[in-house]
This record gives C-alpha cells, structure tokens and sequence, in this order.
C-alpha cells in the first residue's frame, strides 16, 4: 500500500535543507530528551472500497512516555495550550487543574481514542493495582486526528493489544517518523503526513538542555504550505499541482518535552508558542482543526505516597534547580525559539518522511517529494538556516 | 444490597423542607425543560470482598438526550465551567470551542468512561452512518465521578448494551433520583449520594420558561453537609455521627438544561454559577474533587447541510429570539437564582433519594435519613424557603 | 456623616459569633502575614444634593503591600481568579501570564481606577527610577468597586496624595475594616459595607503557616444576607425590613495572602475557592458584580537583576520549600478551608465593623445592627463555629 | 526629528508586494468597515539627552471608534484573546465576559495608560451624564505598547487635551499609518514601528463584507523579520546590517473590526487567529511582548433602557443575521484566511510607513527602506501573493 517504487524517504535536513538556526540535540528527536520513549505500532490492511467496521485500515497508535518509571507513581509536570478546541482528546481538564501528566501519551485516529484510553488503563492497572481502590483513580491521556480520508474511521481497528505493543515497545532511539503508529492514515497540505520530530540543544551558562517536539500532522492545504519559511506554490508550479489529495480540515497534536526543570505556568507558556511554529509551515488553524499542545519537563518529578497522594516536595528526589541566576527572560527567548523551530521542523519531517499511502476507495495521499522540493528550494537559494 | 426495610425515599419537599423561592417546574426535575430525556441503567451485582475485575458490581451509565430528535445532525448551543479540573471527563474542549452539544450526555464511573464513549459511537454510527466517511467526526460526552467506595471500579462494568439501553429508555418522566443509573455507587457527605434533579419556572413579561439541573453527587465529607443552608452537624449530633461512608475527594457533575434561546457565553455564565449552588450544600471544590458544569439550550439548535457541516442560520429553523426589550441584566439575575436554587435541590434530592447500599468489602452507605432530618429542621423551625 | 450615636462598631467575633472552625491567626487580619502591610485613606466631604464633579464625597482608598521591601524589585508569586469579569481592575493580566506581583496593590472606587494607577506610577518610579529607561516598565495593579450610591463617583476624588498617603501609613497592625479607605462608600446587602478581614492558622507537621483574606464588600441584596450561614430573613424580620440601602449589583474584591511557598498555579486555585465563602455570606455573582480575586504568597519572591530583568532562582534568595512529605491533597484540603473560612468572615467583618453612613441626594447605608444580629442567632442557638 | 530628506513613504502594495491574497477593501484600511473611525495625536518635542519627565518625547495617542453612535449607549459585540499577557492594558475583563465593547478603544504608551483612560472617562461622561448616578458606570479601553527607546516614557505626555483631540477627529477616511498616533515612538524589528493597517472582502453567495486590522507594532528583532513571508536577512545582507534599533521586548496590539454579525464566542476565534499573521512576519511572541487582540463586530449592536441595562433584543434594533445557510465552516475558513492576512499585511504597512525617528540620547529608528527592500524582493520574484 505503499508506493515500493519510492526511494527511501528522508529528513528534511538529509536534502541539505535546514529549518532555524538553533543546534539539534543528538538524534535531532524528541527521544534526545534524556528518558523519552516513543513506541508505534502501524495497521495497514485491505484495499480497495470501504467497508465501514471492516477496512481498508490504515491507521495506528503512537505512544510517548516521559521518562522509563511508572509515571503513575511519578508524575512529571506538564502544561497545555489548546490552540484551537474542535477536537477528542481526553485528559486535558487535569493536567490544566493539577500541572501534572502521570500517564504515557497516546496518539491515534478519533474515533479510536476511547478504546484506546481503554487499554491504556488495563495496561497502567498492572502495574498500579492500587488504582480506585486504596488510591485515586487514573487520568488516561489520548489526542487524536481524523485519518478517515484513507481508514476505515468508523471500524475502531486500534485494539488493546497494539496499545500494549506501541508502549512495550517504545524506545528512546530516534522516533520513527512519516506514515508510522498514530500517523499512519494522516495527510496534511495536500500530501501524506503523519509522525514527525525534531529537537533543539540550549545552553545556558555552559550546561546544555534539550527541548524537543513530537507531532501528528494532519492539517493544511497545500497552496498553504510552506517549506523552511517558503511557500510551495511559489517554488515550483507541478509541486502545487500534483494530485491533491484530501480536504482542508484536519488537525495537528504538537507533545512538547524539555530537561529543564520548568513549572506548569511556563510549560503553558511553551505549548501555546508552538501555533507559530504551526503557522511557519502555513496552518490557518482552521475551523475543524483540533489543534492541541501538550508540553512535560522530565526532570520536574513527583512521587506518591503509600495513600497515593502526591508528594511536593519529596525529601528523597534530586531537587532540580534552574541555573542560578538565569532570568524568565533569557530563559523564555530560547525556549520559545526551540519551540517554534521544533515544531516547524517536526512538521516538515512528518511530511518529508511518510510515504504514499493508498486508502479506502482509492483514496490516495502522495507522498511529499522530498527531491523535487530540495532541487526547487536550491533552485531558488532557500535551503540556508531559516529564522 | 439496598436496605429493604427502608421506607421508600421521599424527595426534600415531600418533607415540607423548601430550598429556594422561585416556583419549581412542573416535575421539579430537568425533564420539565421540554424535550429534554433522562434515561438510566442501574447495575447492582455480587457481594461481599472485592476481586478486581469481577465484583462486587455497583455502578451505572445515565444518559441526558437534549431533545428527540438527532442530536448530532441537530446540536444545541453549550457552554461548560470548569469548577476544579481534577476529573476525567471527555468531550468538553469542542464544546467551548464551538458552544455547541452534539452528543447526548453520558455519566457514569471514572475508569468506565472509554467503554461507555466508545458505546455512544456506535449508537451514534448507527444514525448518522456519514460520520467520518463523507462527513465530520463524531465528539462524545462523557462525564464520571468515582464510585469506587462501593463498585468494582477497576472492573468497568457499564458495557455497551447498558449505555444502549440507557439511551433507548430515556423519557421525558421525571427523572430517576438517587441510587439509580451513574448514581448506584456514588456516596456523598458521608451519605449515599447519586442522582438529583431539580427545576425552577422563571417569567419574563407573560411568557415562562424553565431551567432544570442534574446532578451526579459524589463529593463532601459528612461535617460540611448543609440541609436548607444550615450545618447537619449543629442540627443532630446523632445524625452527624452515624457511621461515615467513604473520603472526602469525590466529585459532581452539574448538567444544567433551559429553554431560554442563550448563546455560548450565557450558558457559560449559568454554569459557572452553579458552583453556588454547590457551595450552599456545602462543597468546597476539594483537591480531588472533579467538578465540571454543562448547560444547554433546548431552543437554540443548528442543523447541518448535507456535507454534515453546521448552519449558522438555516432558513428553515425556526428563529427563537429572547422576549423584547429584556435586559441581560434582568435575565440573569433570575437566571442565576434559579441555577443557584436548582443544582442545591438537585444535590439534596440526591441524597433524599438513595437509599442505603452496600458494597464491595463490607463498605456501607447509609441512606441519609430524611425523616430524622425533617424533624430536626422542623424542630429548629427551618424548613422555610431558603433564597 | 457617620452615625455619632452609633456605639462602637464590634467585629463579629467580638459578639460570640463564630464563623468557621480553623484557628484565627493572631490579629484574625490580613497582616497576620508576616511582612503584609494595610493603609488606608478616608475622603468624607460635603452633604447633600450631588453636584457631578463636586461632591458629596464618600470614597478612599486602600493599599496592601505584600512585604516591605521595594515590591518592584522583588516581586512575590502570584494567582488571579475572575469570579465575574463585570469590572474594571487593571494589571491582572501580567499577573496571570507571569505569576507574579510586582505592585502594590490598590483598592478604590471604579473610575478612580485611571488616577489611582497614575499616582502608583509617580510612588513606584520614585524608588525605580530606571523603569522604562533602563529597565521594563512598571505594571500597576487596581481593583475597584462601585461608591456610586453615596459618593460623587464621577468626580474622582482620590488624588495622588491620597494614594501616597495610603501606601506610605501602611502598617502590619490589624487592619482597619468596616467604612475605611476604598470601603467609605461602599454597601453590601442593602447595609452598609466595605473593609474586612480574617485570617487562619495552619498547622502542617509543627510548623505553623497562615493565610490571610482582605476583602472590598459592595455586593448582595438585603434578602440573600446569610450571618453564620443562617439567612438574615429568617432570623428577625426587623432586621430584614430595616431601610433597604442601595440596589443589588455591586462588586467584590477578594485578596489572599499566605506565608506558604505556594506557586502561581496553587494560588489560583486558592484564589478560585474564594467564590466559595462568598456564597456562604449569600453572594449569587450577580450578573453586574465584577468579582476578582488576587492571592500571593509573601515566601515566594524574586529578584532582579540589572537590567531589570526577573531572576528565577536567585543564589541569595532564602530558597523557601513546602514543608517535606506534604501532600497536595493534605495542603489544599487545609488551604481551601481557610479561604473559604477567612473570605467569609472577612465579608462579616465588614459588614459589623461598617457604620451608618449618609452620602448623596440623602442615600443613607445603616450600619449592620450587630447587637440586635447577635442576639437573633443567639436566640436561635447558632453562635456556634460554622464549618 | 523624521528624516526630512526621506522620500515619501509608500505602503507595500504600492512597492508592488503583494501579501496574501484575498483581495482588499477600497481603502485597504479598518475604516474600510462601515463607521469605523481612527483618529491620532502625534507629540514629538525636544531633543537630546533624556530627562525624565521632562523629555525629549515621541509618544502619542489613537482612538479607534467602533461606529458613530454613542457607543457607549450602542454596544458593539465583541472578544479578546491574550496572546501574551505581558502588558497592561486596562477593560479587557469586562469584554470577556459581556462579549460587548462599550467604550472607543485607545492605544498609546505603556504609562501613559491611566492618564488616557482618565481622559477617556471625562470624554464619555460628557455624553452620558447618568453614568455612575443613575446608571452603569464604564468600562475605559485602553492598550499599549513601550515607547521609552525613542520617548520619555515615564513622562506620560499624553494630556487629556491630546485624547479629545484623537476622538473627536477621528475620520473614516483610510488610517493614517507609521510614525503618527500612538505609533509615533515605536520600535519594530529594529525599525521605525508603529501604526499600520489593511483590509479585506470576503464574499458569501452575492453580499460582500468586510474585514479589517489595524496594529500598533513595537515588537521582534531584525533577523526575524520577514517581509511577504520571506526572511529579511536572507534577502539582501546589508538591509539586515543596518544600524540596529531598540531591543526585542517589545509588544504589539491587534484590533480586528468587521461587518459581519459574529457573536462573541466567533469574534474571539478570529482575535486568536492573528497571532499566525503576527508570526508570518516573525513574531515568536516573546517572553516580553505583551501581545493583545481584540475583535469587534459593527452590525452587532445593542441598546441600553432608560437604567442604562443592555437591551439584549431590541425590538428597535436592525437584526442583522448572517447570510442564510452559510456554516461556521465556511465563514471561519474566510474570515481566518482574512485575519491572518490583514494582520501581516497591518504590521508590514506599519513598518513601511514609518518615517526614521531619532529620539532620546541620540537613539535613532530607522525607518525600513522600502525602495531597497522591494528592490531585493523584486530580483528573488518574491512580490507575488503570499498565502
């Protein structure tokens, strides 16, 4: 189902072409965040028309998790921007209340994310038997586009054991990217979209932190899209006219992580600077676009006690500290350059990296092409570092 | 497991006890609100030491249907209020997005959330089979509290032919109140709590309208309960010290319904009132408490066109327009008595009305005693309307 | 103009009326914060017939100071929460977006609110000066309610001087409370009100902490009074038919203070609960009462650096943590109590310790007769701490 | 103390750059929008060395004017989005929450904010002498942005003569731009800032309406802007060599008017939507930008009784309806594609028009030399339409 004439698909950077000026950490990924995992798990199966319950599937499940503890038992804090609200995700409401996400992250199709959210909590019971009945109970967290242009929407495929594999399986190599797990059946501008990633290395004084963005593209049309700050229908007249594929109204999730031990109120602060990094590569957030922002820092921990209740200042954890002497501002203009930028980045990588992908009905979404686009932009002088 | 030697349960005014002085609907109860449906499945199963997973089994799923006809080809303007996000529900960001309801409302236990929004798509597939095919995405309504004092949490017992039947059986009666539907395992002040309704006519000019609530009452510790506004525990100290049913942190969930045609803004305004209402019975919005207020108008609906996207002023609907020359002002003022007033009665009824049940390991929630209450208000001459 | 042969205004306690249960701190004030600083400015002129611009005058003006070092330099951690956004405060938003407090903070009558700043702005630039030259600019934060039904609102009548002199009087004795400062011409269920304040001790472990409430009273309707929960109305129908003062729509102004290292999230929600203990004095957040609450903690502070800018985690800084172990269940169970406790009783403070007073055009607010108060509850038996 | 040999500014359409492509009002202006008015007071005096208080100054005032009528008594509807809260503007709450604006709007110098709005009340008061006596009292709107580079900010040298001024001569003719008003001492991408605008039609089956913008622009450093969506710095080395201006921190104010009958819920959406114009000319909504937007519908208006209460259904009032059987779909899909590009195309005019300044202690903006700008767009073909 996907095109096996298409050459191996690569990231933007691997065309020479280079989205901001910040350094990317290691692996240029969301895994460059010392304890992220992220796990896929892809369903690709049947052809041809649909039918609804039945397929042709093309859809998945994304997990990311913020660090390798029961993060049930060790809560990291976490902040949200909702960008624009038309959209099904579930577990907002308290990690805006709380500060606080103490649940893996899962991505996938929307019709999909209550049995999802399901599995994922016989998948925390296991190791949280203490859940609603000695302790509190568990806030499942799941966020969602619509792949129903290629998938079977309505048939659910995404069944507990893909979510046990996706976070069983979830590593901290660099995340797979472009039609993989929760981003299997994705397009966006007009192309195939899906998982993209990207991360970028701060310093201040002279220890180094990491932010990085992991996204489920599924948004834009394409005379909107821009690459590395370009816009497309400028660059290169067949690029615009290739086969369109799918409507304008999708959304994207943008999963923000950091090291830097930051609190609830800047982490907000950095999930809602992710809409210009949206905006950079050409998103209206569009009407039915549910466009949601979650960010984590991974070294601002909690524990519980044997009740189950959180701990604020837990005398046994390693108390992070910001530099000292570091100001809000100094902080907040890096960070939120790395924002922007990562998520830019992470954006065009869900696109450089997925594949055509033929769907239900012969619905079909092309696979950006990466060659075309990079001998435009080099055509035209633009592959040099974009602010 | 309910004690049958308990008399049957009567509501607060059938006491002779009058929270508030607006005029009830005709029922008192949110089906007052025309169109409006309650429906409940009730699951009471086993006894004796929990198994996780098996039992004992007490919980529900109670279904609030806006109107009769398709909900989703038919939405209702909405507003929700976020009283204190520690919760679990699903649904809420699209509607404060959009202010608009396009699901019937589904409550029930916190870990059964998943299963019971996956049921409503299904019920929802089935009449509107263009959903993610040639048309928008689906955004279920699902809201929880713990009814893990008593129930099998774990277990999420409420499957898919319970949230059907729910939904099915709903009717325009007054609705069930107490141990009943998402209420079967709730407690409350230290009581058995559940369901409760409540509803108050309210006149502009000659023409009468009408606001209802529902309430699913889990919250409060037995100290803080206030009957008609005065402590319980000043009232008896028998009734005060009458064995104490389950922890302080629960939650409740506020479904306010009206047929005033009010836009988004204005249902939120009545929403974030009745954390009042709340207060009056003595809530404090606890730590752990999740507690979430959704208001709709019955009389503000859309209609889609048929690619399933939302008409903002379709010709054929008809144009419900607020009485002539009413101020804001003057609207709310009666408005916001009448939510204050509602959800207060709602959550006494709730407590009026559930009868004593016992559950997983010997846990007890003992029926709130209205006669010995009655009495002892009658005694400190106490049960006079209460603004 | 204030009633001569009124006896000595008691506070509520001072008549055996216990509301709430927690321990009071020591002056039962905000200034039982350690470091927290009240001063107020009382404008009483004129009689008579109102002359727009002239006068009667009946208003003033009142100032908290969270510590007494130059506020600007070290701002404190702070939490907005908009009960009713029917007002006209100024310098929320910075609050809210920052989560910190770097003004004074001001009480005064609604369109004072411009000249109230403007003076705040000579004060601070006085003891800055390289505010916009050097350094950022300056964020002035003024809450108003409305005097209008005894006072020449429109004449503005709180000059620079008066704000100087309220900022530089501030002492941490107990604060004045009743018809002081910004409270001179307020009313508040149709008797006259103004100034109150509460406060409550803390115990976690052995050490103590308080938490302090000031709050601006100028909202409610005669028949919504609740005294010690119990409604005025039903206590003594002298009381109620007492000369009714002024119409329904008012406003509140609730401030907290707390010595506990609590971050902007926390104080929010503190902040939040206030609404709480407003009801429980019969506040229904009417439609035209813009009601804000402003919470900071005195142990959360920063420092800047030369260029202005705010350092996060300054190496001098005395680092003050919560206290080790704690939950924040156990701490906000604890928190929220004292909110509500302290909000409510401060509002009865200022309503007790208000006395008659006359303003414009013969507009007369009766000082709440606590005498005759006191022994309707004591009649009734309901002096008692109320939970 | 603008540079007299500077040719005249030209606007950027006038360069022959085209940004976005929708097409423009007649005037490309807000006064495109039916009754809207802009008015501006320019103050520019002294020279050399700063002297606080005294001078030199480069500041100024604007009004905007929402429709002819007294708006005070016409309330127009309308909504507010915080993009960043790190400013001071004052009246924003109240819109919240009532989704009405009551007041003209005006933009002027961060301190200066109190001294415009106390003029503002003297302004209003004067039409509506019941307010405060026997009506409402009102709401001043006021927003800024940080002059002190070029001005003597802490004079506030903004009078009330200047603020009248403003008012009363504000035209529908189309908006002056650059360097005059409000916008006289700002500072934007390290050029000349200020005050720019733009429009456009959007059509839905015959009827035409539309859409307009204007900003007062003090924000983003040289080497993040980008002029039609490209990057300044990868254009022509020398223009991003000149002679720098200011610092980064700055801020900018969006006002959004239109026809169109949004609510509130709707005119907020599009208020958030400018933050992606703001972005494609290089906003990253720095930690020190205080970004506002603020959205309000001229065709949406209300009426007050004779106690001054908003008539929420006037029998008087034209109902304006949206065109029938148009969703919120297609609408916003318009209007966000309209916000985005009036945005960028408003901030792009500000810098276009703005003439250089020299200003205190020599600081000097440089006014963006549109000549070599276009020039440089020009030799890359990048004048076409920008989506």
């Amino acid at each position: 189902m996907t095109d096996s004439q298409e050459s191996r698909r690569r990231r933007i950077r691997e065309w020479g072409i280079i989205p901001g000026v910040l350094p990317t950490g290691d692996k240029n990924s969301i895994t460059d965040i010392n304890g992220v995992k992220v796990g896929h798990v892809t369903i690709m199966k049947g052809d041809g028309k649909l039918v609804p319950g039945k397929g042709p599937i093309r859809t998945g499940v994304t997990a990311i998790l913020p660090h390798s503890d029961n993060i049930f038992s060790n809560p990291v804090e976490a902040g949200v921007h909702v960008i624009n609200g038309y959209g099904k995700p579930t577990g907002l409401e308290q990690i805006k209340e709380l500060g606080r996400l103490s649940s893996p992250i899962l991505l996938t199709s929307t019709l999909n994310v209550p049995r999802v959210a399901d599995a994922l909590i016989d998948y925390v019971l296991k190791d949280n038997p203490e859940i609603g009945i000695n302790g509190p109970s568990f806030n499942p967290v799941v966020l969602e586009c619509n792949d129903g242009y290629l998938n079977d929407l309505q048939g659910r495929h995404v069944k507990a054991q893909h979510v046990h594999r996706a976070l069983i399986s979830a590593s901290s190599d660099r995340a797979s990217e472009g039609d993989v797990g929760a981003g299997t059946g994705m397009t966006a501008f007009g192309f195939k979209g899906g998982i993209g990633s990207a991360s970028r290395k701060i310093k201040f004084d002279s220890t180094e932190f990491n932010l990085g963005a992991l996204v489920l593209s599924n948004f834009g049309r394409r005379e909107e899209l821009k690459i590395n700050g370009y816009p497309l229908y400028q660059l290169d007249q067949d690029l615009l006219n290739l086969h369109e594929t799918g409507g304008g109204d999708g959304s994207v999730i943008v999963i923000l992580a950091t090291d830097l031990p930051l609190n609830n109120r800047q982490l907000t602060r950095l999930a809602s600077r992710s809409n210009i990094g949206l905006g950079r590569v050409g998103s209206l957030a569009d009407n039915g676009s549910g466009d949601f922002a979650l960010a984590f820092s991974t070294t601002k921990k909690y524990k519980r006690n044997d009740k189950g209740k959180i701990i604020l200042n837990h005398e046994d954890s390693q108390k992070q500290e910001l530099p000292v002497n570091l100001t809000e501002s100094d902080l907040m203009k890096e960070l939120f350059q790395a924002v922007v930028e990562s998520t830019e980045e992470a954006v065009l990588n869900s696109l450089f990296m997925a594949a055509t992908v033929r769907g239900r009905d012969g619905h079909k979404a092309k696979g950006l092409p990466g060659d075309k686009v990079a001998a435009a932009l080099e055509r035209n002088r633009l592959c040099r570092p974009n602010k």
